[in-house]
């Protein structure tokens, strides 16, 4: 167990410099009040730390460190990079970003930049230079938090050309991936090559007709940002090897490919804003996502401690919902609570998210109470939580170029969203309480005994041989509809669908079916069990599979829509469309039987089991995420809830968001 | 009583130089029958004047002119400066106006010139100082109609730098305001500063990430046209310092302060266009509103007699329509009755615009008659009407700076607009029959008994202490959520809501949650009243208010929705919430009881009643807008209606847009 | 009869030049067994057979064309002219074209040209020449296929103003046409006229404040891309006098006027790609329509085999479905069957577009096998198939003009639609197996005895005299709401509605109800029969006419809402209301007794019915586009079905997609 941080921090953005100098003793004494031992600083400041090209002005910076260090706090350390000063567009136009209508833009916002401009460069790698060796030695920086939220793609043409030179080596290659021969678009010079964008290829929102270009464009614009990083990260590591740098991540957001980025993070830290109305297994389904990216424990770097102000539908957390969603956090990896953020703002757009201490300025408030009582809690875990690991025996493919592939190309359905399949997976499993792990296309499948992987429409480079390999040696592979169906371009595989999974899936789909959403089938199991299915309908072929269910309807009537095919030691189920949640709980649980996957706990509940590890043993949340209050089951009566430090009693009832947290010694 | 015309204006926009010369003959005759006195001529005639930028050519313009004084018109004399003509555009392009999305418009539409640019100024002073040396003196001048619906906001950045610069003086100052720090975006030269619009700061639809550029933004464009209007009014004096100058204005249109236009027209006109399915109470409330920003009668200077053409759906006016919504414009300040158009024009956007002569070009048409019978009627109310006006108890405040500042913030709700909640509180007055001022926040408003604030949501310098003040004296004030929160650079106000409304409230609000559409919440009375509330709910701490309705569900269930404080000798009544109609007038019921409102008459009816005041007497404006007959109020039976010059009868059935007018003499 | 083809042409779009050449000898295999006699080659291949300004190979394409030529294959020759090469943009950027929003576009997409580009116009003279001179004299060259599907407009101002000089002559006249007078937009200078779009007069979509500008610009880049047409027909028939040549249309498109278009054209060909849920009656009216701008038979350019990509739900043709479409095609006019395409593609957006020859590359597939079926069906038609013609006696006009007219014009209904009100007049005749001609404005109406002109709002010169004399001379014609509004020019005629056809329809419509959605009304015929009616309801005065049915609500319940007036030997219907399905089937069985129509067959039957007449008798399509079983009319039973060569027995029941073609010699 390798320990990232010696406790749990507890603490979140925090802006003095926003606020008259009066205030920052009250914020000191509110805090500690709070428990929160760690602020995050520095993350906007690039303006006031250097306002002008040739100045750079520490003093304010310098009083806030020092405070924080007087205060014993661990520093998270901003770089802020994220938000250009408007002196910089001024001076130097081209340091703003170019956007998918292909206007530049002026000075504004934040995310800003052209990742690839030289000035924005140049100035960013002087100023993590100067914040390094004025800061790196200060033994309460404990982590450097670099940039916000990379995001904001530039649409300018030189860099992108300089990359495909560098992936394609020649025009021969570049013409061939993007097949673009169709439509007469050949290019015979690097200059011809146009952006993916509203005056060029654009169809509607931002889908292109050569979708391998607008692939390789997404790969091109994380790659540019990662560079951004990088360049960010070596800056610090030359003055300080042994800083722990990392840059906030955002869940499952499209830009970036989060799986490479982690490569290159010591550690994973990310901020959770769910909507009113995100289901709790999106949240965990968030997390586990964060946690896979760089298969260890993470910071949850942002969230609020009661509303935003940028949802349509600002609401509140309800009391005890942000306890409970902290808790959730760290049973799915989180080592640290931090909060956007300490102090509410008094103006500029977020002035309406909330914060530890409300615009009231006081402790007596509720949000207040609650972040100190969490606060006062996280202090009996530092024994457990930071390092403490979770491995799982079901992974399911989450993938970046899978994200772009599947919603850049044109058909054969529109409403068709790849988080939204990867999702509906997950919530299975969540609901059983089935530890998951949601992992790469390159990962060591043999670890696990399930692999999930719906959508799988991008076939990379070995990425075939390696699922092979793991059925073969008695893995269970689930797989469907849109999978199996073009190579790392966007080219069709054309042996029949579903290509390089065909013989391992052991079915022939010749046809793909789209409904309108107003038209439906059904899957028709043997036993007789039937359930909805939508949106898309394979027409399947057995090869070597045997059929799990046909469909009901339509001309394909009596025709297989679920498959299982016995392959090597292992077996592969194919589900050739978008079932109901119904459906899908009958499917996967005969994988799960196939495979002698296990829950945390064997008794039904619907309350959310999960655990981490430590070298000792294993550490148990259990929460209570619905409206009804839930028994906690059998088997935790009589241990300890470290929270309490109380015993818990048989037949307890576990209200909505109560949480239980109990460790149980290895055997 | 001050009457700024002898008798009531009656005719509309006037375009002979669109139709030949045979034609206007027949217009005059038409016109004479219709009872038709007044002519608005030369709104948008600039090409034709001045046909080159050398040349001005009045010919046509003569001969207009001489036939209507000839037939003895009032003439309202427009300056053409709204559509400019396409030879300045081409010859100089920066006179065209800049968009949002950053785009500079070439020639077309109307509204469309940058209201600070050189050129055109030069231009419209140039015209205008022509026009008025040429008609100025001419006695059928009744009124110079400046511009035409000033509009069209244009994005160029020096003269806003300018503006900011004279109002801030200092950068310190301004970035202060902007709060700039937020987000790294303190700026150290006037010329970093950029436009709120899509290339900048814009976040979505025309918000953006610092709403308090976005009111200064407003403030500024606002401005800069009111110098445009300034400018011509001004070389208008220059030579007819006697003229009475006005512009027309377009009820709750967001782009202008129309408090602030008011102090420099000597007469508010407006264009009153509802919807097929507008609320009655809405037209009342511009009226109203038209009528309050100079506590004057007003020039009802455009409504179409039939139908118009840029709506979705252009339903007709229904027989007795027209003249009904005349005798309401009338009965809530109109001195005048004009249409938009005298003669329907024959192409361009508007021709499916309804006019007095309809395309048959003949007077057998309903709508003639129509315009006909009340051309008629209104030669009785001569004596009655110019300069009669209305006083009300009720004070209910509408404020464009809140009306920005609301709708440009970021959080917590996207559905909350201003003028709906606005027209929420006045449809209960209109609904009660009781006369209601439309004020300023600026207002004295101890000339009234009951001041209703809705999402009173900036409190600018002065409003609260003069609403204080109101209130210890013994007024009644109405206010609630989303008010007093920030001042007038859209920063919090850090006191705890609602900020400087706190001990007139006698409430703190600790939070304020947000409900989605499909969310409810109920306020509950202490007399076991119910009903329904919905988009905000503020958690309500009493410090020395008294709970009226507390909330029944959520984790605020039993804390107070609604309250009421004592203060001084008199009371502010608190709404946490959007209450439904029911609610909302039972609060409302015991403000106006607190305050010892009465309605017009005491009879429950619903037929709008309303009235103005002449130094001798009331005018009684009795109108059935329901689709059922209503019967006439008892106090009226036996009274004289001026419009029949009959003895009104007991029992009398009004039926739909039955209208009777009753003048009774002071006592 | 005469025959363009020799046989019918059975084939599509094949694109050799996208796969490895070991692909091609299996491609010509497999086509041979699905009885494909035809390729359309080089539609896209300008990049390929240009590769620089200064070089041009044809080898790969000789390659292709021999091979087709050994096979013996009818070449349909395209001309690769709708997507620029990625040099030229390179070099020239002016040949790109110009979006309604002003955005100069780069490099990328197809049609996207600015067709009065002379660098455009310049290399596509030059490569058609060496295609023409190269491979002209080649025999199996059966015809050229210009450019694909014309469209994409151009905002570039310069040709413009060109074209209006030739229409207009005078500024004088151009003012006028255009009511410039209107809000000020007299121009005193050709280089005064701006484009019609969203920098100039637009409001929203794409409708602008002067519909007769927009009209105008729409003929006008009608007008631009047949130049283009031209310039290559003309290039080709300079050196083949003899070649057959078309370009694809599509439908009801709205960019083009097919019926100005057709003429230039040796043979109208068109691409049919309806929705999932398009009314199969919708489908018949465009190849009437297609059928009718020449009124000869066309070519069936492209449909899919199965799906298509870009529609929102790409749902599969079900078995039977593409046959019996194919059918109703050439029922309706279609000499060939020919797809899009023969082999799908690899990469690009169309490649999840259905293809004879799917991804699984081979023959044992459910499309295959039907486009084999058919392909050998088609076989046995030969003899009465190419240049077989229908004539029918009732004509409804289609028009370019009215179409752009109709939707450009501000107000007074958002909703109304074109194409939709024309279908809902076609549907009823389709219902009832009536053959119908779709027919231009300037057609010799006397070929008819019932003439259908809805929304017949822009009357051109010489219009209403034709169809005065067709009704006089006892023709029936059948027009109402929103006819005989405007000119040419979008100006209103001011006798009165329906301008010029008022005496022929004995009306005055005095106003123009507009209807909201929710809205309704009824219309009542004599003899008690009642259905809806909506959205726009003319207030109609009798002169001649007599009342065929009235309203029942409203201010106007009682008046006409459908009458009949007798006009010479004739009579014209006017239909006042967008009437429900029910009544507009009751007043057009009236016209159409009046006009003594009869159906294909007097049996009534669910079943559609056509024929297309050789010199030698009357070739039958009866096709079941019903779920149900429909039964054969008895009238067919007994005779031959040609494609399996049986007799039909007597109440033989006909499946979903069943045709039955059956051939009966004239007495």
């Amino acid at each position: 167990m390798k320990q990232t941080f010696k406790k749990i921090l507890y603490g979140g953005d925090y802006n003095p410099n926003q606020w008259p100098r009066e205030i920052w003793d009250e914020d000191m004494r509110m805090f500690q009040k709070a428990g929160i031992n760690s602020a995050t600083i520095n993350v906007f400041s690039w303006a006031k730390i250097q306002p002008s090209e040739e100045v750079y002005n520490f003093s304010e910076l310098n009083q806030i460190v020092s405070m924080l260090c007087r205060e014993n706090y661990n520093i998270v350390f901003g770089t802020s990079t994220s938000a250009l000063p408007a002196w910089m567009v001024k001076r130097y136009p081209e340091v703003a970003r170019t956007d998918y209508e292909g206007r530049h833009h002026k000075f504004g916002q934040r995310h800003n930049a052209c990742p690839n401009s030289p000035v924005y460069q140049k100035y960013v790698k002087e100023l993590v230079t100067r914040l390094v060796k004025h800061y790196g030695d200060n033994e309460h920086v404990t982590c450097w938090h670099v940039n916000n939220e990379y995001g904001g793609e530039c649409y300018c043409e030189k860099a992108f050309r300089v990359w495909l030179r560098k992936k394609y080596g020649t025009l021969a290659n570049l013409n061939k991936a993007w097949n673009l021969e169709f439509w007469g678009h050949t290019v015979y010079s690097w200059d011809e090559i146009v952006l993916p964008n509203a005056l060029s290829e654009g169809l509607e929102d931002d889908r292109t007709a050569f979708a391998g270009i607008s692939i390789d464009y997404h790969r091109f614009m994380s790659d540019s940002m990662l560079e951004n990083y990088k360049l960010e990260r070596d800056t610090i590591k030359q003055y300080q090897p042994e800083a722990l740098v990392t840059t906030n991540m955002m869940g499952t957001y499209k830009g970036l490919d989060y799986f490479k980025w982690a490569k290159e993070v010591d550690i994973v830290s990310w901020d959770n804003y769910p909507s009113y109305n995100t289901p709790w297994s999106y949240n965990a389904m968030c997390h586990d996502l964060m946690r896979g990216v760089k298969k260890m424990p993470f910071m949850l770097m942002e969230q609020t401690p009661s509303q935003q102000n940028w949802q349509p539908y600002n609401s509140l957390k309800k009391p005890g919902q942000m306890r409970a969603q902290s808790y959730q956090a760290m049973a799915h990896g989180a080592d640290t609570i931090q909060f956007f953020q300490l102090r509410r703002s008094v103006g500029g757009c977020e002035k309406f998210h909330g914060a530890v201490i409300e615009h009231a300025g006081h402790e007596n408030t509720r949000v207040f109470r609650e972040v100190a009582q969490l606060g006062n809690e996280l202090k009996k875990l530092n024994g457990y939580i930071p390092g403490s690991v979770k491995e799982a025996k079901v992974g399911i493919i989450f993938d970046w170029d899978n994200y772009w592939a599947l919603e850049y190309t044109s058909g054969p359905h529109k409403d068709l969203k790849y988080v939204e399949q990867i999702h509906q997976y997950y919530e299975y499993f969540y609901k059983k309480n089935i530890a998951v792990n949601i992992i790469p296309t390159d990962d060591n499948f043999e670890q696990y005994d399930l692999v999930i992987a719906p959508v799988l429409y991008m076939i990379k480079e070995g990425v075939a041989d390696a699922l092979e390999k793991f059925v073969r040696r008695g893995g269970t592979l689930v797989t469907g509809f849109m999978s199996g169906l073009v190579d790392q371009s966007d080219n069709v595989y054309l042996s029949g669908y579903p290509g390089p999974l065909r013989s391992l899936a052991g079915v022939w789909v010749e046809e793909i079916d789209a409904l309108a959403p107003e038209q439906k089938n059904t899957v028709a199991f043997k036993d007789g069990m039937k359930a909805g299915c939508r949106m898309l309908c394979d027409i399947i072929h057995l090869e070597s599979a045997e059929m799990i269910a046909e469909y009901t309807s339509d001309f394909y009537s009596g025709t297989p829509s679920v498959t299982r095919n016995p392959f090597g030691e292992g077996q592969t189920y194919y589900i050739g469309t978008v079932c109901d949640e119904e459906a899908l709980s009958k499917i996967l649980n005969m994988a799960v039987t196939d495979a002698k996957i296990s829950p945390v706990i064997d008794t039904e509940t619907q309350l959310e089991i999960t655990y981490r590890e430590t070298d000792t043993g294993r550490l148990h949340f259990v929460i209570n995420f619905k409206d009804e209050p839930q028994e906690l089951p059998p088997q935790f009566a009589g241990e300890r809830d470290l929270i309490n430090d109380e015993v818990l009693k048989e037949g307890l009832q576990l209200k909505k968001y109560d949480v239980k947290i109990i460790f149980i010694k290895f055997a």
